[in-house]
């Protein structure tokens, strides 16, 4: 076990210090180390508001106040897996191939390394380079697309990507599998009629935010347990899957979404899956109201490291 | 069929363009359409907080997020019919009287061509002046009537109008149909035991929040359906009958609402009555957050225009 | 019964007027009275955000919106109480027990004389003196303490006083009933598995959201009734207990709390208990929007209000 | 003299306490003073942005910043002087002329008792029954007049009263004198070439903004003095004749105006006039950033004290 | 002289009707007009904070406080020439290449017909597909460029266009003829010694802000004038050349710079040179305070149209 | 010469990455370095507005907009210095007595090793503590002291310590050398005739900001240069000298002040003065407007390493 833990607010009060992730230290070490924090702090392929390039920081900010035992999950984060803020990655604006390019560079020294990516956005066209490196050294994952749009839109005035197509891009580009892969939240105002109908011909199952409400939090675990079963997993959380009143600060706000609350009673249904990397994207500071959805963010980013914490203990347990 | 359409963000991407409902034509043409958009930017007559002036024009910003299918309901609005964003009425800051008559005369051309308002405010009490026009060619309609307050007050320091009290005008000037009317979601402290004895006392069915929370959506749409029956029916929905976690860009605000998805899942529950017109009242973009509160009221809207346009494909399909 | 009475909106709009608490009169007499609402706005003890100090401030700002009749609870506030706005106590910035000592001498003239003191917070660390005074008048009394933190640390950077401490301090200095007395609403995370238990090895009992989501709000209420019996009561309401979707504008935020409407239908459970005294803490209003924070606890006091004119109402009954 | 006085920091911190204005007592005295502080909080008449109705309060709380003794005019308000803060006078949403009437009716009691009224805004339009109130008791008052518009309007929507037109109204009322009243800081773009000549033709003597950057603030208060001479003054300050960067909390902003500095220059060269009332107005709190406008109205206000001390120190002295 | 005309706050108040610029009627017409509003939304190429592609939309808004005559340069701006709100052009977010490829083919048909374009960002790179237009049809233009940063750098992550190069780009692509193009109000901290040594290699001139202030208004003006001469010439005022107290919503904000009065007095200095068109950039509304920002940037539009109509009375009494 | 740098922007953008004091190394070493930026985050002592703790946060996050070469003083601050940031000392809310200790404690390793400390606070009470001890290692230093307070009351609610007394205690603990030490920029409204007595009887020079406006920027210098002479020199700005619209943020604003060039230009006129330490106080986040008083600390911090930098250049001039 690495040394690499978080200054408590008994050496410093919370809001005194540089702000890392939980006030971690910021080092971008490979070794001794079960996750990196890392921002990607890209947002130039948005549709409507952009901004999303202050998410990192933000996140960073609230999640001092963080304290490592998660009681629900009964377990310590620090007590079985360690990590570090790993700073942002480079992004290059207005060129979003080039961006993709430093994203899977700057990446792969972690993901060679076997080493959990939780990585903070920026908009959500950056979960596809993620998973591009992921795919490279862990083979193609099953998907758990949390967020109120499907994101697998054809194009974009003619160009293959932006924050509304990755998840056709992922298919495409045989990154991920789409027969495991579950996309979760779904609601708002649609294009057509057959609105989910691209997801689910690209292999998806689409749970929509209507459905969710008829079959309740437990249910909505099975179906995504039974759906990933024993792939390796990506879990990709767009804060905008939240109700705007929980989380403000986004970029493409949907009414009729979940509470705080009821997120991450879901993700706490979902322990000992075969994790390989997880992110939150799409939190937009300069929409935000103290705070509060980077806040959100900051907690779900929490409950990752938890699943993380827990999958490491059960190892650390069988192990002995 | 006309060819009023919004401009789709594949033509041009969403943030851009002049910003009118739903990026529909801005024409005062009363031909051609079925509905037509129409702001009211009064707030002089508000008995706490001012600014509802700025509602349409929040409004409007916020409605380019909207997309024309409405998967809930199953109708693509624009299939089956057609509007304008007529844009704003002429008011007479400081002369609520003067106000009115402007509102009656300019609103008249529409109604007389039997095109549906769907009209954003302002405060409450630009409703009366809707109401009178439209009972002057359609004679009195049923009021659904979404609000915190009854808004059937007698007087204002001594005047007849202003944003509480013109629900009670408007059962004394026969303009509406009390016997078929309903106010839903009263809450919040109040000036006596009786409090909403007077709105019984003027023929309307009161339905406060305690007890909506007691009968479940549902069964407050059987109640608002049974009311109203067969009569014409205007909707009026202030925005203060959401909880203001949810809509805090309001003049009167009370804590204890409904969600924005409580609302929508019961205006969905009101297909097919016989609309004359719609209104949502009482935004105030600057003690909203992140137009909030706007991107609500153009998504209850939009709501309002799922239900012309599946009465008029139920129309259009018995015609054929 | 004296005459202070509310400023009514037919005498003066709501919005006109000097910002007393529900536009009571401002005095500091101790005579006539069953009630007095005092501001304390300290907010030197706090671990994360500072601000709280006009807290007080923002409360009276929107108590003016509040009416005096409390139909959930079928009582008239002004009907059977009565009771001034006492105005703030004096504070020594950068001297936590020169406060105190402050606190307790300017609260000690209504203690003496029976009033019930309505405080508003102000950060936590302000109801260990008022359960001091009111110790010394009345003896130990049971504690309800609404809020996300059991308060009940041992030090912060080796001093005994700070916002985290109150309730540990509390039962030390034997000026509540820890057997008589309930934490409810804890949640978020932690420093350690047995986070709460130090709560309980003082003898409080402690009932997490966790726990509160599966009893319900009519089994919270049983719980708590049962626990405080007959003792003196006080209440300590953090508004942090609240979801920071619904109060923002605190210093120690944590994402999954309750609704205002939750919150507000189990006090109104706690009817006809042996109350002395009551405080609302933490609101920051440098952190809220429109006001809905303070709006928020202005509602909470008024449902404390609301619970001193029933027990008055009884006695009178009783008398008569 | 009179015992009404401030409270002291050190008697009660300046964050504590109820806010008025710089926290003088509050009463509808007209007894043993010499000016009264009111609010008039109507918004009723604005053709741009609403919300000034909140103007009063947000002045109010900032004034407690303000400290007794005027340095650069070495004078000690109460030393020479006493006041109250007499509340905000009744208005009528919607009604301006019933409006009017209260206003008159209120302020009354103070001007027929001697009392100068200092009063704060509310939009312009409320200067005009001021004027009405004083020039009954004390015959037509000259006008200085700052302001970045001249409001000399002949209507608005075939209405005569609205906060573009009062200083027609009230040389058409005879209720200023002309010859003796000036127009200061006017700027902006126009209507028409001849825009300023309305108010010549009215009597008005115009000063606009560039001619004060010729002239500079010396050779200004000679201009002013000498205008207004011997005659009875009513000093009317529309808080937009600031630049927006120093007064951003207002309706309707013009850039290239005064800082607040320039401003506070000019008036303390306005020494010994034969002053019989001032107003501050146009102050929008919530288009204010952390209160910077009402602390700037408020510091005018200051101004405007010290001015009536200066007066009435001379008085004093003269009488010894 | 076609019909193109605002509408007057007297046929509609200024807070209603949808927001063109100046309330101009929005059309994409070539003909009958002299100039053309144009929006071009895009904030993909920022070095610091992004969001500018909200700055036309909240330019427009605050565009309709303007009136049509400008006093300081005697001219009736819709008395000599006419335009249209052109609306936005198409941007493609997360390509800046294929975005220049847009915003050229969709403004050359104005170009192509002598219109003189006045566009509104958008980030500064913006500026560089405009200039290459205009050079298209009108030869290689004089720059005059108000701005805190020379925007000269010569790459950005390897990549040759983003908002710090434009006018490195401008010169090496011959669009512009840097012997008569100036660069004014640089200021801030730079990266070396010769930091401004890289324009003035290219051929520009720079004034410096610390140059500015010794030289004063009017030799800046002269030196402007002289260094244009009667080249055609384009105007691009990046709105961070103002102190941010002036603009604070902007992307890179540098303390120490222009009021809005004083850039405004040199642009009105400018009269009578050969224009061929102008923009400005940078407004971010999401970090403006109550619009000052944008009402700022509406002014310096303003003064620009003045300057066009400026020319067009030159010419048309001229012609007479 | 040690190898702590800033991360340039060709490095990583601007907004990527973890927030440092000019994205310099965040270390505690004491070795190889000229400089520390040190945050001191405590705001228990503020007589209006707290929330100064989150100063260093805010300042931390805008200086990464700077750049290593200043112009106007022709110096590279890395070409001739080193430093890093320190990160935030301990302090104890509620305590401000072991708050000093505390800061004492550690800023003592930088002092003792010659290290020129640069601190952020936190409100102004932080100086103290600091100047003890450079007393202690250099002896009293002579203060410059920029402020619109002289901070030099006796005491508050009868205690020594609070941010209104800094600079009287410093006098009586002679930890300054009065006599050659001065207070710059006074103004706003006081207490009494001889408000800057005290300061005066104290042994400061005071120079008011009505003073300033006489005599000019380069006399200012003068004065001061003459004042401070060859003795050590700490300088303390407290933001809230300039004006309001040019810093918001902070928390008991006056207006009237300097702009942040107007500062600025003073601050560059002090070099080659005997430097031991600096510190920047009072900015206040939370009413801070697009985090305008951040940037302009982190300038005024800029300015200040630019005035160590040309020290120590002239140092090793002299060597070589």
């Amino acid at each position: 076990m690495s040394n690499y833990k978080s200054i408590t607010p008994q050496q410093l009060p919370k809001f005194a210090g540089i702000k890392t992730f939980m006030r971690l230290p910021h080092s971008r070490t490979t070794e001794g180390i079960d996750f990196a924090i890392v921002g990607i702090p890209w947002d130039g392929a948005t549709s409507y508001r952009s901004g999303q390039r202050m998410g990192p920081d933000a996140i960073r900010k609230l999640s001092v106040t963080l304290r490592p035992y998660n009681l629900a999950l009964d377990v310590g984060i620090f007590e079985h897996c360690t990590g570090v803020d790993y700073g942002d990655l480079t992004v290059v604006p207005g060129y979003i191939e080039d961006t993709y390019t430093k994203i899977e560079e700057e990446l792969s020294p972690l993901i060679e390394n076997g080493i959990i990516p939780v990585s903070m956005g920026g908009d959500h066209s950056i979960t596809l380079p993620e998973l591009r490196v992921l795919a490279r050294y862990h083979g193609p994952a099953a998907l758990i697309h949390f967020d109120s749009h499907t994101d697998t839109n054809e194009q974009y005035f003619g160009k293959p990507y932006y924050h509304g197509s990755p998840f056709r891009r992922a298919v495409e580009e045989k990154i991920i599998l789409p027969e495991h892969s579950i996309q979760v939240g779904m609601r708002g105002t649609v294009y057509s009629k057959n609105a989910y109908d691209d997801s689910k011909a690209l292999g998806y199952e689409v749970v929509t935010m209507a459905a969710i409400r008829q079959m309740g939090a437990q249910k909505l675990i099975d179906v995504i347990r039974e759906r990933v079963g024993q792939s390796n997993v990506f879990v990709t959380f767009d804060i905008d899957v939240l109700d705007p009143a929980y989380a403000p600060g986004t970029g493409t706000p949907e009414v009729g979404g979940w509470t705080s609350g009821e997120a991450i009673e879901v993700i706490r249904g979902l322990q000992n899956l075969n994790y390989v990397g997880f992110d939150v994207v799409e939190v937009l500071p300069d929409c935000d109201r103290a705070d509060l959805t980077a806040l959100t963010a900051a907690n779900i980013i929490y409950e990752f490291l938890s699943l993380i914490a827990l999958n490491k203990k059960m190892t650390n347990d069988n192990e002995h």
